[in-house]
């Protein structure tokens, strides 16, 4: 798609290149597939600019989404060796976050663990610790009430220097929706689990 | 999200592996972002589980999509390195077919360059040459009637093997919505460019 030309020029006062460096708060929800995928498509995109990259996946399930993991790790080796795109660290809930010891995670119901989760990405946040977030799923523990949406939103917004935030999942919040700069919503229009086809690797995971 | 249990279970005579290894074709249609980098991230999943990867763009302007590109390729490398993931091959109509020699493509204009394109991914199809095939804005020669609906649908129904395709881009032709195994309407709820942003580099490209 062309980069096309702006509908409408806001009386805000920056320069273009100063909106063009904006931070970019993006949300992919909607029921059907590719809001991960684009996500992390993105990422391969931030990754090739050179950017750092911190993925955080609030799944219960430690297996899902392993091939984008390997590939984006293989990606930050790639610039560990050679320099070429940015570094990559990719952390899950579902495996215990890594920066937590083990036995301190056992006891931790998953609001805990997702609450905990937030928390480092709060750090982070306020840190710069990276140019590029993807919180995975992070739409769910916001929806079941275990991380407080207003907390985020400030978080987000108080977020210094220029950090892109990609959020998903599905039913985001509508304060999360307006607070966001591109949001896009995967309809599902056919889905082969209709047909009664299971999901095979390389394709759903 | 989980695997999940398919809603019905078709009468098709095929075991639930068999089903499972069937070859996917998916369409990412509609207005919004994320068609091409859902594909891109697809292909990344793919990659690791080993597949032979195709990419080919059907795009006037060689300059877009760089970020994927470089990352596939950088994906590519580790692959023909160290044996990890799968092959990956590129391919752009905007800075001709790589396949094609140079004076051959100055004469041809974009009507004649994207059934080029198609003559080639068709005979691949038939072929066998790839695990794995994205064929990037592929709906626009399409629906402006430079490539035959028709005809693609056939190659596609007839392909060999297990060969997985992907198509993306905007008003996909409902006959190829019809033959999709799995379809996804990307719809635009809020864009930066809406409130006179522009494109910056590492997110859009």
């Amino acid at each position: 798609m062309p980069q096309g030309i702006p509908a409408v020029v806001p009386d805000d006062g920056l320069t273009t290149r100063q909106r063009r460096n904006t931070a970019l708060l993006a949300v992919h929800t909607g029921n059907g597939k590719g809001k991960s995928t684009a996500a992390f498509g993105m990422a391969m995109r931030a990754w090739n600019a050179g950017m750092d990259i911190g993925v955080f996946q609030f799944v219960k399930n430690a297996k899902w989404k392993v091939g984008e993991e390997t590939a984006m790790t293989a990606l930050g080796e790639v610039h560990a060796r050679t320099g070429q795109g940015g570094p990559v660290e990719w952390h899950k809930m579902g495996s215990g976050w890594s920066w937590i010891r083990h036995g301190d995670q056992a006891e931790a119901d998953h609001a805990d663990q997702a609450r905990a989760g937030w928390t480092e990405i709060a750090r982070r946040l306020r840190a710069e610790t990276h140019d590029f977030y993807v919180l995975d799923e992070f739409t769910y523990p916001l929806g079941w009430g275990w991380i407080d949406v207003e907390e985020v939103l400030e978080v987000l917004r108080e977020r210094p220097g220029k950090q892109h935030v990609v959020i998903t999942g599905r039913r985001a919040p509508a304060e999360l929706v307006d607070a966001a700069d591109l949001v896009t919503d995967m309809t599902k229009t056919k889905h082969p689990m209709d047909a009664g086809r299971k999901g095979q690797r390389g394709i759903e995971w």
